[in-house]
């Protein structure tokens, strides 16, 4: 074949591409239909159970060349089947329970799809239309369920969230693409409410960092937050002009709670020392142990200073929709800036996290505008938003909160619970684990400690407790890790430093119970197989512990 | 039925979501055939031509409180298919022609739904294992076709991608929700080079930007851009730290390029205005006009200053996959960083951006760690991203380029700007209508001037110039806003300021001919429709020029 013709077949197949589909046999509509069948059975019959090193795993992706010529569907569909789906990772399996991943409702799957087929881009309504309206209702829905308890009555919060929640000059908050983002979102609202304007002094949206504090005498602008807030604040103070550094971690209590009172303290040390206060951070939920910070306690403290008051309830925000246990977020309606991801426990697919503003004036001190979109007065949702182009993910968590309703969330947030305190006394009633963390929201650690060692570790020297603790510590990495290998099941695992332990850091495995297909039965499982790993590999533990004993 | 009675038949129910797919006849398994079968047929059956006023839509997106009981995802689907998706815009269609959208590759959709059923997350292995070598493959590749001529062979490429692509310690890009946060990633790293660790000050990420400033001695950050760069650039410098007055525009010649004699005179001032220089920003792909910069020109200036130089080709950047068109973007290779967008001309779906940086070590003075991910040496795509939890839609990029091939994406950009200078001279050739600007990659501008305006406006006052360009913004206004409405086709307007109409801000039609079902027979009516509007709205127009003759 000529090149010519080469090139005129080949763009007749492109075309095809554009305009005609996968035929009802081709590899692709396979996989496509034994999803919508049956997800978990497509998902473990293609993912191998025992992990490739990654190593392995990179060998199918080393070409650094673009191809130069098309393949067909067919042929890369058979190609991703065997090099991408079978080493990725089930985290939907109800055995999956080492990160905030779950199951997913079935309805997400198609809803998905057509939200791929529309293509709308959010960030204007010319190319969004119906979805921004539906976008603003998601986050008015999700504000009305955080703060409408701040409004006198029921009649008064319809008022109030007929005026806002469509408006033009205003925002409830803004989608994004996840928790970080939100966070970031937040914070520059709050930064920018605290370096407004002022005089000649034109705000730090237009002058920037330097002069802004040069103008307000600042040596310093932190960010209070305690020390188990999330890495992503630490990234947030970098991008936002701040310095890590400016980061001032709390002590927490021995439930992993922010220790109020030193707060106070700091602020004031802070005050003294001519810095500015950005924001106090609440963390509801942490990520390591799922503790829900004192959030109307930090209200306090930030109403008595007049410090912007962020919650960063990436995990726990979804909490709100339990009767029974939003009581764990107590004051959180008093925040003025709220962080959640939907792709949490809100169950819907990775790509939706949310900020929202009590006030919706907050959002002037970012606005912007654009000639060929976001004009003034315009209700493109782009004008309040850190992301430009945006997908309509919000008709996702939208989806869910219809089909669901409030008191489907209810159900399943107070079982996630219910299982984590199961699991917890589990563990707890085990004489060869030690539960580090109980669960307040569904997370919680433990560790494997056989219980001839918790016995001595009762007694011994405190340099003997370093010792074992740290001959534990290799031993809980060894464990997750194996146990991730073989593919049955999976834990996380993370670092603590409790008081419980005089303050050694500890590795310890971590648990998040979200799954509603986790059943009590797999968590007696994963129990077994830790045992069984630890019994296995940590033959020379008598040894040891004669040795220490002699 | 009691309470308890109901609250367990919801909770069956609820379970029943997590596991059983939707029957084959429900009214979302439907939708989903018909978008499998003929995604365009059933976005014209099922999106409504004439557009609705805003406000009308809001009605069906009002009430702010979360249902409480769950509804039938049915009656859920029935709902949104009369509400949502009726109102929503067909911007795959082949005559919407204003925004940077098109329409997709067929086998995306099945894809997409494969993608939301493995939900992983890129954050970090644990969540994503070969999902994370296929993006960074992904990166890989789109690094090499940006940077790849640097290197002295093909062999030595080879050597170049086995020893980064996949290197724990160092990153060649990142991928993120699009080129807003791609634009902020870029400036954040530009930043933190800039204002680097120097003796006892420890750099601008761990002492933050005032002390940054200070230590250096600079009482100003700016970055330089062409008065055309997108509005994220002062979106980015506000977030930064910088303000946006920061954003030093520099003055564009008559075809939309930054002048680059003018953008070394700015830089010798602000040097002696003991300013620092964060970046030059390149664009390589204008929104309003799709020019793109002298890049090569720039990074000479660039070089003589040391400056950080950044191309913000989030539009132009699939225009380095055709041998033909990529000479546009020569001098791309020497930019420190670039932003593209793979859900403009690379045709995924919105949410895909990416950032690639021409030196792996770039991205050290970003990275970041921490307890339970992203620990050292893992090579968790996180520690060196501004998101953090991500989906994993880089494979739908890695997908597109394996089943088009370079070849194939020549062919659709190749063809993109035939069809642009096919309409362009179709304009330039009607005498009552205007070509504003020229096509270079596939966007153009003109609008509607009819012959005897046009031949009025070549000797009339500047004066009555004046006034005719007021009453011919108005009718562009007026005929874009009513071709939208009227539903058939779509362009967008914006407003410019060329040098032929003597610094006067005329309003243009905008055109993007990114689609390739966009054909010759398509343009031909959107001018004949845009005439037929005139006429009858402008009945006035003899009068008036009438008037003015007088």
């Amino acid at each position: 074949m000529s090149e010519k013709r080469f090139a005129a077949a080949t763009e007749q197949n492109l075309f095809r591409i554009f305009t005609i589909p996968e035929e009802a046999d081709s590899t692709l509509a396979r996989i496509e239909q034994e999803i919508s069948n049956n997800l978990d059975g497509f998902l473990r019959d293609n993912i191998v159970a025992v992990e490739k090193p990654l190593s392995e795993i990179e060998q199918d992706f080393l070409d650094s060349v673009i191809p130069e010529h098309p393949q067909f569907v067919s042929d890369f569909a058979d190609d991703i089947l065997a090099k991408l789906i079978a080493q990725s990772v089930h985290t939907s399996s109800p055995s999956f329970i080492g990160h905030m991943t779950s199951a997913l409702p079935y309805f997400l799957l198609p809803l998905s799809k057509l939200m791929v087929g529309l293509n709308q881009n959010l960030v204007k309504i010319e190319t969004s239309k119906a979805f921004t309206p539906l976008e603003r209702q998601t986050i008015g829905m999700l504000h009305r369920i955080a703060y409408g308890e701040l409004q006198a009555s029921p009649q008064q919060a319809d008022d109030y969230y007929n005026r806002y929640m469509h408006s033009a000059e205003t925002s409830l908050g803004a989608f994004c693409s996840g928790g970080t983002v939100a966070n970031i979102s937040a914070l520059w609202v709050a930064r920018n409410a605290l370096l407004r304007p002022d005089g000649a002094f034109r705000g730090v949206a237009k002058e920037g960092l330097f002069r802004a504090m040069t103008h307000y005498g600042y040596q310093r602008l932190v960010i209070l937050v305690s020390e188990r807030g999330h890495y992503s604040l630490g990234k947030s103070a970098d991008v936002l002009g701040l310095g890590r550094d400016d980061i001032v971690t709390v002590p927490t209590d021995e439930n992993n709670k922010i220790r109020v009172d030193v707060l106070e303290d700091i602020i004031l040390q802070l005050k003294a020392d001519n810095a500015g206060i950005l924001a106090i951070v609440g963390v509801a939920g942490t990520t390591e142990t799922g503790n829900v910070d004192p959030l109307d306690k930090i209200a306090d403290v930030a109403d008595k200073y007049k410090i912007h008051f962020h919650v960063d309830a990436a995990w726990g925000g979804a909490t709100l929709m339990s009767e029974t246990q939003r009581k764990i977020l107590r004051g959180i309606e008093r925040a003025d800036s709220i962080t959640i991801d939907a792709h949490k426990q809100m169950y819907v697919p990775m790509g939706a996290g949310m900020v929202l503003f009590k006030d919706p004036h907050s959002t002037d001190v970012i606005e912007h505008h654009a000639e060929y979109i976001l004009r003034k007065g315009s209700k493109d949702l782009g004008t309040h938003t850190l992301e430009g182009s945006r997908p309509g993910t919000s008709m996702l968590v939208y989806a869910c909160m219809k089909v669901m309703g409030r008191k489907g969330y209810e159900i399943l947030i107070d079982r996630s619970i219910d299982t984590a305190h199961y699991f917890a006394n589990l563990i707890a009633n085990d004489p060869d684990f030690e539960l580090v963390s109980k669960p307040e929201l569904c997370l919680l650690t433990y560790r494997y400690v056989p219980s001839a060692v918790q016995e001595y570790l009762r007694h011994c020297s405190d340099e003997d407790k370093r010792v074992i603790n740290e001959l534990l510590n290799d031993l809980t990495k060894f464990i997750q890790k194996k146990q991730r290998e073989s593919g049955k099941s999976f834990v996380s695992r993370t670092r603590l430093t409790p008081q419980a332990h005089s303050g050694q850091t500890i590795t310890v495995f971590r648990c998040v119970l979200a799954n509603p297909l986790t059943t009590r039965d797999i968590l007696h499982e994963i129990l077994e197989e830790q045992k069984e790993i630890a019994r296995e590999s940590w033959r020379s533990l008598p040894a040891i512990l004669e040795k220490l004993r002699s």
